[in-house]
């Protein structure tokens, strides 16, 4: 049930003719509290959309009653007028959410503001959204707003995704009635994949109690362990948000160290379906550096092969070329010593001490899970990095996109 | 005439069978002098070839008499044996000069060091030359020395190229038999093919007189605005070498103002070669970063923009998608306000102010030339990357090299 697994929040996903082909493309997530904390991570490209520097705007407060997310559009580098037509949405959703009563019997009043909605956006770069056609489904959405809507929202913030992603985590030790609380989320994001303390568009919901601060701490940390480590095409998104609300339904309040755990799950299942999903992708590749003298340097060689074309080629045509890794990793400043690299495809250690080991024949790359393990002989840490191969489907589908 | 241009100097190129269709795969350029300053720069990859660490070495003492070069193998990544194989090569060309009396009638003596030898290798980095094959070459190529075989060296460098890249820059006034002096040279590299302070193969001559150390200086000026700038697949190699000898034979020596002149304008002829031929490429791309704070800032955003795969496959599709030209100037750190970005594509003004401006059907990207021209606002600093575009023929190309 995605982001409505956890008690205390509603959904819906609704067509609002934004996509050309009539899919759902209007999401909407209600948090009925009653508390309405919440925290967000986003893009760290300093071309931000406009419900990027809106969104950003409203969490200051640390607290959200909703979220509106459409696709179909990015509204990104739009000027001030998409920037107003993002805060004209928040102020649509306030209005409408209000006008229902939502919230009724919940404690939390029916009066929701404009600040206190976030908007997250995803299509085409440079359009300005078709505001009539999106205000219209905004109404219809919170007419739809359901307490099992959970997949029809995920459904509707698809874009070339072929399937909705979406997780539950169970928090806490189980009772009778199921687990003391939930994490439950939803994520779309298919291509211009390599976030940067975000990703495209998640929304994450739980009916733990916490703190915004709280909240925030656990985001950061399971964004940066997951999220950031995916680089499928080493191209950063200027709309990326990660969005955590907490209804406080569940009346638990975990450690920070269990919400963390159960964010960080979460997470890192939805970036493992991200992965899974990317445009074109014949081949999920996990790149697996240990031996680094620093998780940073673990960080940057892992992501220095992920974005090296040469070999996501050679991944697409099932070559185990580790000489094009080796190359890749003379490009970082990491701790290691040329002569001391070792590296595994698919557990045959095919490059020892920076030279030709095992017969490449012995590397079997027929199957779509690929692991690379690089080890630097240069310390302690470790950190792998998620990434695919370079194909034709990708180059297609990027070449054809938006003609 | 390319490398054989200037006087002093012969060339050869022969078969040696380390391709396996039979081509020409070893060259060979020898310095008669009277004069042998050289310089040299090298790729910036940590994981250095054979080839590159043997000729670094050598490069201190500022003179080379000879240049041996082979495809059909990078010698990268072949450990303490690779080493030896380089070694012996530059061994066998100065044993096998020397006895055929190389520099006779030029003042230069007829005994060769191997000291004096630079090594250049290029092909699949990983595996050992055949030294059999390899020093057979050498004899062969020493007696086939000619001061018309600049061609015949310029064709035995090439891997994926599909034509060599030669060019010949007239120095100094021209009299009645032509200029006074010239810079002439050859270059290989289609793939792999993201250059930091030299690219690929590339051997540069001229007859000019001039010190190591000036000849160093404009080696350097020339490869940091020609082939630093080329980034056709973000790709940095292993074996990345330019050499510039000097043969003296001219008896003029230019001021260093024209002597960089030169060595700039042969190496930015080649530097463009090498992306007119770049693997798979159906699109040479010149991104024109103007308006910008700082040099170092302009680089770094043309950069971003060559390296992003989103712009490239859009390129590849005729698709003037300016929206992925912002994100990817968004990751960088230059100096700019986002909302006063403008990108020209083709000279037409798609982007002005961060926001859509003319209408995209108004830009013609079906020619193969491409020029993106993105002004920051924020300073007077310009700098122009030449790249291509991704095509499923790159990705045929290099999913299919070394299987």
């Amino acid at each position: 049930m995605t982001v409505t697994a956890p008690n205390g929040f509603r959904a819906a996903g609704v067509a609002a003719g934004l996509k050309s082909g009539g899919a759902a493309d209007v999401a909407l997530v209600v948090n009925d509290g009653p508390a309405t904390a919440a925290a967000g991570v986003f893009t760290a490209n300093r071309v931000q959309a406009a419900p990027v520097r809106w969104s950003r705007q409203v969490l200051r407060a640390g607290k959200l009653r909703a979220v509106v997310l459409n696709s179909g559009g990015a509204n990104a580098c739009t000027g001030p007028g998409g920037f107003q037509d993002s805060h004209a949405t928040a102020e649509h959703v306030a209005a409408t959410l209000s006008g229902t009563g939502t919230g009724t019997g919940t404690g939390t009043g029916t009066d929701v503001g404009a600040g206190e909605v976030a908007v997250c956006s995803t299509g085409l770069i440079g359009e300005r959204l078709p505001m009539d056609k999106l205000l219209a489904g905004v109404t219809a959405a919170v007419a739809g707003l359901a307490d099992d809507a959970g997949p029809a929202a995920a459904e509707a913030i698809m874009t070339t995704d072929t399937r909705p992603k979406t997780t539950v985590v169970a928090g806490g030790p189980a009772g009778a009635a199921g687990p003391a609380w939930r994490v439950g989320g939803m994520a779309k994001g298919a291509g211009m994949l390599a976030p940067s303390m975000a990703t495209m568009l998640c929304v994450l919901t739980t009916d733990a109690l916490a703190d915004p601060a709280d909240l925030d701490a656990a985001l950061r940390e399971a964004c940066r362990t997951t999220f950031d480590r995916v680089d499928s095409d080493g191209c950063l998104s200027t709309n990326d948000t990660v969005l955590l609300l907490a209804s406080g339904a569940s009346g638990v309040t975990p450690s920070a160290g269990e919400l963390t755990a159960a964010v960080t799950a979460a997470c890192a299942d939805l970036a493992r379906q991200l992965i899974a999903d990317a445009e074109g992708a014949s081949k999920e590749v996990a790149i697996e550096v240990v031996g680094a003298a620093s998780e940073t340097d673990a960080v940057q060689v892992g992501r220095a092969v992920a974005r090296n074309n040469l070999v996501k080629t050679a991944l697409f045509g099932n070559d185990p070329n580790w000489g094009r890794i080796l190359a890749a990793v003379g490009t970082t400043s990491a701790v290691f010593d040329p002569d001391q690299l070792d590296v595994a495809i698919n557990d045959v250690w095919i490059c020892r001490d920076g030279a030709a080991a095992a017969p490449r024949d012995q590397v079997d790359l027929t199957g779509r899970q690929v692991h690379i393990r690089i080890d630097l002989h240069a310390g302690a840490a470790t950190a792998t990095i998620w990434t695919n191969d370079l194909s034709h489907a990708y180059v297609h589908e990027n070449s054809a996109y938006s003609t």
